[in-house]
């Protein structure tokens, strides 16, 4: 990214920094935001009560449709170029160079939501659109998967235009964010114990990464993976299958999954199942996909 | 007040309690709300956010006009009734039982700020209207002033109707408050520190109060004092004065104090310094007196 503190807004949450990133584009003319179809169901609404209207935009193997989002004449999208949310999909080299092209030909927007960054199991980093577009893209982050979501603690990055207002919304929707929170996560920050913590966290989710795709490979071997690289889940796509189907097999098993469908907005998609592994050990996320397995 | 977990929504602070408390009403059809004249001027860009207009009611010695806030036809009223801001005038029980009369006649109701209930420094305590009309009022309260505004916390209570509105709307807002800090604040009540911490804190205020109360008797014989019982601030009535060029004179002594005319929305008022005494040990306090009459 591109970084000055004085671009930057301190939020609860990445949930507040897209609500006020919605507000203040909203306050800008910009009546309808893109999302990617199928994401996070909580977008839609979030969307919505800033007074926006939504425009679904397909996304396949290499991210968001940009053709089709310029077909949309929408001026904004939200985005998830990293790890896709739910697919898990990386934003193709080839669409990130159409997507700059698609914001470099009028006044739009990228609300970037550089969502699991800090959480890729291999291969070199991925730059953010921010660093590339600063005038034009919105960068939302947290320490809500990298650190601990219960500190409610995510920032917001902005073209300089938009950080007076954004942070006097701030100030009468809560009179900022607590301070002794962020004076912890600074200091956390400076002593370089985050990238350590980071580099720390990589090591058991990569071997429970591991566990749950042998796993699945073994007892599952028709489905096909997706989001593999990066995050805290996996989309398991089982072609054929009923996905309300699968998931009641799968609490009736008591694995605790989720189905893809719920995130989707007009998009199709194949019965696919959402599956985290941060916080089972090896034994239990390979015990619960025998068991899964077994119910079908 | 009459609480119960179930009408209870965590929030940061008082600011986002009275930013969904209007969010809440304004939902129900409620266009119009009654402020408090003068009131804090972030009031007013609060309820202006949720989409209502403002109506201002004159304050008195006894509080609020209640007989001028009929006239106005306004739905809901926002009160500071234990130590109204920033006059710091105690809802006199009359006005109390007018306001309650008020409330009972129509589908009417209050926010009520409860600003500075916990440091009253005489007197027996002063009860909630909430408590009275758990149906018609929503209550608002913090640990910023109590404990430590760096927290972001604060509470409403909330009539039963109300509550999923609001909890749905916090959810789409932030996601919800931080729970580390709502635990250990519960752990604090549990353990009854946050009653000593209140017993403990009344001991410095008092004696600041006092010395700040000695130190203007002394040094500005012919100034009104206000708000004495309650807070952390006194507002000092200078009559016949001119409060931009007080409050000049005040900085140029490189005293701290703010003028009252920044929240007066319609009314008049004498010349008011706002002078707050708890952070200041009382030899300080003293002095700044001293200089601050030396100026005049």
């Amino acid at each position: 990214v591109v970084a000055t503190p004085d671009q930057l807004v301190i939020t609860q949450g990445v949930t507040q920094g897209i609500a006020l990133a919605c507000i203040a584009l909203r306050s800008r003319g910009v009546e309808r935001m893109a999302l990617e179809d199928p994401s996070h169901r909580d977008e839609r609404e979030i969307v919505a009560r800033a007074g926006m209207s939504i425009v679904p935009v397909p996304v396949d193997d290499h991210g968001i449709d940009v053709t089709a989002l310029r077909r949309t004449g929408a001026q904004a999208v939200l985005l998830t170029p990293v790890h896709q949310f739910p697919t898990g999909v990386l934003l193709s080299p080839e669409r990130r160079a159409e997507l700059l092209n698609w914001l470099g030909s009028g006044d739009r927007y990228v609300v970037e939501d550089d969502y699991d960054a800090e959480l890729r199991y291999g291969g070199s980093p991925i730059g953010a659109l921010q660093g590339l577009r600063p005038a034009r893209v919105i960068y939302v982050s947290s320490a809500s998967k990298s650190l601990i979501p219960a500190l409610r603690l995510g920032w917001l990055l902005l073209p300089s235009e938009f950080v007076a207002e954004v942070a006097e919304h701030k100030r009468y929707a809560d009179l900022g964010s607590p301070s002794l929170d962020q004076l912890a996560f600074a200091d956390f920050l400076a002593r370089g114990e985050f990238d350590r913590h980071l580099r720390r966290l990589r090591v058991p989710y990569r071997r429970r990464r591991s566990a749950l795709v042998e796993a699945l490979e073994e007892h599952l071997p028709d489905a096909n993976l997706l989001g593999i690289p990066a995050g805290l889940h996996l989309a398991v796509e089982l072609p054929g299958r009923d996905e309300d189907d699968l998931c009641r097999r799968a609490l009736n098993a008591s694995v605790n999954v989720t189905g893809l469908a719920t995130h989707l907005i007009k998009a199709r998609r194949p019965a696919t199942l959402l599956i985290g592994f941060a916080s089972n050990r090896p034994d239990v996320l390979r015990e619960a996909v025998a068991q899964l397995a077994a119910t079908m």
